[in-house]
Formats: C-alpha cells, sequence, structure tokens
C-alpha cells in the first residue's frame, strides 16, 4: 500500500519558488502566464498489512510531525493500494 | 484555465530527498515504512482564452523547457478550468 500526501502552500502565501519559475517562463518567452505554484508530492510504501484506514491515520500523522508546516501548508493525504 | 505539471524521479534513479525524510521518519518513531519517493507539482495560470489543446501543449512545451530534467525525471500535464 502506497500513501500519499500532497503538501502545497496556503492561499496567500507568497510562493518564492513559484515566483522564480515564473520569471524563468517568462524569460524563456512564455508570456502572459499567471500564477504559478509550486506543491510537493511524498509517496511513502506503508509497512506489510497496513490497511487503508490505517493508512491515511499514518498520513496524517507523518504529515502533522514533519512532512507539512501547518503554519503556512495545508495536506491532503490518499492511500492507493 | 490551470496547467498543472507532475514531475517525477524516473524509476531507479536514486532520491536522496525521499531517503531523508524516510529516515527522519524512522527517527521520529514511524517504523516499518518501505520507499518513501518525492515528487513536484506545478501549477501555473495559463493566458487567459487558452483552449485545452493549447494548454496542454503549452504544458508540454514548459516541462520539455525548464520543468523538468528529462535525463531523470518524467512529467506528466493535466489542465483544468
Amino acid at each position: 500500500m502506497k500513501i500519499r500526501v500532497f503538501v502545497s502552500l496556503r492561499e496567500g502565501v507568497l510562493d518564492p519558488q513559484g515566483k522564480a519559475v515564473g520569471h524563468a517562463l517568462d524569460s524563456l518567452g512564455f508570456k502572459g502566464l499567471g500564477d504559478v505554484r509550486i506543491s510537493r508530492v511524498i509517496d511513502i510504501e506503508a509497512p506489510q498489512g497496513t490497511t487503508e484506514a490505517e493508512g491515511l491515520k499514518l498520513g496524517e500523522a507523518m504529515a502533522k510531525r514533519l512532512l507539512a508546516n501547518e503554519v503556512i501548508e495545508d495536506y491532503r493525504v490518499e492511500t492507493s493500494a
């Protein structure tokens, strides 16, 4: 089972990395683009025999503890077989 | 319209960032986890009036030109209204 944690900056929080990518794309000739936002996806192979419910709970715990900075980031957890 | 580009390391390519997160999770008490892989998601606001087909083509061009390093990374492009 795979646990997937999406981590993205909250609305309204400045994304300096996204800004840099946006400027780079513009200078490469991609004109007229709007906002650019960058998120992370962390895929984790769960321990053998983990159920879906356990996987979601484990993902939540890992996100809160390490993977997401809840002051400026939101996260979402998914599982897949 | 939003263009979403998923960029992930190819199968078989070592993910040092993923390894580091895996070790950190283990030291925080999350035992028995398998492989950890980290990918990027880049969301780009397309220029006004971009059609879906144009959005996909634009996403491909931006991925090839800047967003993905095709030597070690795969990418996938999606659009959403």
